[in-house]
């Protein structure tokens, strides 16, 4: 099987068989296929696309390029989620001690952020102390323990995905729904939960920029999961504006630790995502038997306090300081050397919050990445204060910018008061002089 | 400019700016743009194309990444003619001196034959002592003197071209418009003709196989010769059959001499398309002032033996024995081991003849290359005889192979009889009994 014949087959719009698709990634991770022909083949899948079939192929592939986790000696249904990246999306640091405190089992592996988009491991490691690479063996007593850990991934998962995401990065082939919704599933699947939710947010801030893009990303993820035998649920959720009102890395875990005190209420869109997500993950664990009743145990969880003292044991059982998982003393954690309130010249409702440039102003003064390597500051970021619809005027800031050096502040000033529209009307004094 | 941009422009669909286009392939040249990304940014043009100002912009960006032929010290036009790859196509031996003899300047690089295709050099080759490899001084000085000389590439010529094919060949990137005509153009104006005459094969044995896909080409390559300044003409000529009744190198020399010897005749494929090409040439020379004037100059130039005598001159010049150079003593060029004659068994007349078939027929005996470094035999190949629409019985061959080693000689059958058809009808004895 030639490579090159693969690549005219795929350019010519035909549909591969799993074995070949399997031998052009079992060669590019034995190097036995050069960069040049796989990129060649991911721009050709670019344009001519991947059927149900192929996708969950390329999955499969993906998947046995590397180690898969084995948690079937850990009892009980071991329940994941993810998140296909958002803005302020704080929700695995409030769903996993939800779901645990309720008696879902969660063993989550996370990643790190990368451009606009935040990662939930660099949020964990601004608890002071907190280790997130642990080893597999006491990432599994932990979930046997206390049902709760959420840690960098272990081993050698998913190596194909590794290389084929970095050539992805450099060659324009990132953006393709097969392509994106295999990189996921095999991580995922690698990662050995019996069943996963999806979080496939749409809008200015996701990859998914349409409705009916989301939908096709979701249900090709869910047919993946579905035909590799594990229970897969996928909802959408709204990215036009950040998640939660903090991005940022400390000031997402004050907000997630807010949730968990009962700070948010029902009908907060950070509040109900969670809601949604921990429902599904106590459904799939078998722990709830309808969504009202794995709505009423969530509820119950954060008024006891369960919920947020889960949280606490997740952060000891890490190594982390878990005195700051308080909502007063979480603050120390996202003191800065400035706060910087941005006003919008109008009056008005807000119309359009471009979360992919809220995102890129935290990225700027220093919450995140825009490469692998860059150092991230814990206590920078941003909190918003206005929603879509909401009224505002020039005399209220729109949000603060949290800033430890003034470099790139003006710029993400500046991207904010692009990002963030208010439909305004001119004042008019004098509607009409009648003589 | 980041190749990774310009890559996901073109992937969009984008029209890219000739700086833009000259960043990419000076970059490639400089090994700053690596493999993986050329490969992806060629898969991308294959899928979005590019339109007549980016062709045009690809070819001259190719065509600065190395040296150009300056023949302006040599008076007069400078003439040149390019085919796109035929079988049997003998044209250039015939045209170049025909064209010379009737006053016309011919300085021509010619290419070696890969895959079914020959190459004009290894039919020249195939001339005891000639040599292709001419210094460009010497080249120029034998155009000068005797108006004709057919060459090897000299000097470092497109290096971007090299490279690019070379990368299009193991990625699946070769067949797309755009990329032929800027590698076919960058070429010929490299080598420093004023005047090109293309020859565009359309057929079995074409890489346009429609008329449409050749006309297309055809008009690509003539706007980008023009947008540089130089006349260009191209003609669209048909390789559903091979050009002329030889293939292979010593009995292709043989066909050209027959013709510049007056043995073939107004009518016959080849002779039309060289008198169409030489005209077409004489023209653009200023040589002559209508194709009626050409085409009695280049008559003339065969009955008074000046057209063969500039041939013999030509070989003369580069150190080939132009002895062989004669219609009697070239047999002896062409002498093999066995003749095999191969015989349809069907009566009809011939429906069909697959060129690329019979191309590669004749590269299986040894008369072409299936990769860079394969030798070639110089005798060895096919004589058809029998043409599209001729009358064939099994009592006479479709044609002869000329072989010295028996090793393939019968795929080599196989092949022409799958290529070869015959419309015929059973043989009905009885046409009806009547009781």
């Amino acid at each position: 099987m030639r490579a090159v014949d693969l690549i005219a087959k795929k350019r010519a719009g035909e549909v591969l068989t799993d074995e070949e698709i399997n031998s052009l990634i079992q060669g590019y991770v034995a190097n036995d296929v050069p960069d040049y022909q796989m990129a060649a083949f991911l721009m050709a899948v670019c344009f001519s696309g991947m059927n149900a079939q192929e996708t969950a192929g390329l999955t499969i592939a993906m998947l046995q390029s590397g180690d898969v986790v084995d948690l079937s000696d850990i009892p009980g249904v071991k329940v994941d989620k993810h998140s296909t990246g958002g803005v302020g999306d704080t929700t695995t640091l409030a769903v996993g001690p939800m779901v645990a405190a309720c008696g879902g089992k969660v063993a989550k592996m996370s990643g790190r952020g990368l451009g606009h988009t935040g990662g939930t491991l660099d949020k964990l490691e601004s608890i002071p102390g907190l280790i997130i690479e642990l080893p597999l063996e006491q990432f599994k007593q932990q979930v046997r323990e206390i049902s709760l850990a959420i840690v960098g991934q272990t081993g050698n998962l998913v190596p194909a995905d590794k290389k084929l995401y970095a050539l992805r990065d450099v060659t324009s082939t990132v953006n393709s729904l097969p392509l994106i919704a295999s990189s996921i599933m095999s991580k995922k699947l690698a990662s050995g939960a019996d069943a996963i939710v999806l979080d496939v947010k749409t809008g200015s801030g996701a990859f998914a920029e349409t409705l009916e893009q989301a939908k096709a990303l979701a249900s090709t993820m869910v047919d993946i999961g579905r035909r590799l035998g594990k229970k897969v649920v996928a909802i959408i959720t709204d990215m036009n504006q950040p998640l939660g009102l903090a991005v940022g890395n400390a000031l997402e875990v004050r907000e997630a630790i807010e949730l968990l005190s009962g700070k948010l209420s029902s009908g907060d869109p950070l509040y109900e995502v969670c809601m949604l997500l921990a429902g599904k993950m106590l459904l799939l664990s078998g722990q709830a038997g309808s969504e009202t009743e794995a709505r009423a145990k969530l509820v119950k969880s954060i008024e006891s306090g369960a919920a947020l003292a889960k949280f606490r044991e997740m952060v000891a059982a890490q190594g982390g300081d878990f005195t700051y998982i308080d909502s007063v003393k979480i603050n120390e954690l996202c003191a800065v050397k400035r706060h910087i309130p941005v006003f919008l010249p109008y009056s008005g409702h807000v119309q359009r919050i471009d979360a992919q440039k809220v995102g890129l102003a935290a990225q700027l003064i220093g919450a995140g990445r825009s490469k692998k390597d860059d150092a991230i500051d814990p206590a920078v970021g941003l909190v918003m204060h206005k929603r879509l619809g909401e009224p505002v005027s020039p005399q209220e800031p729109v949000c603060t910018l949290y800033v430890n050096d003034d470099l790139n502040a003006d710029a993400a000033i500046a991207l904010l008061t692009q990002g963030i529209e208010i439909e305004h009307r001119a004042q008019r004094m004098v509607y009409a002089v009648l003589d």
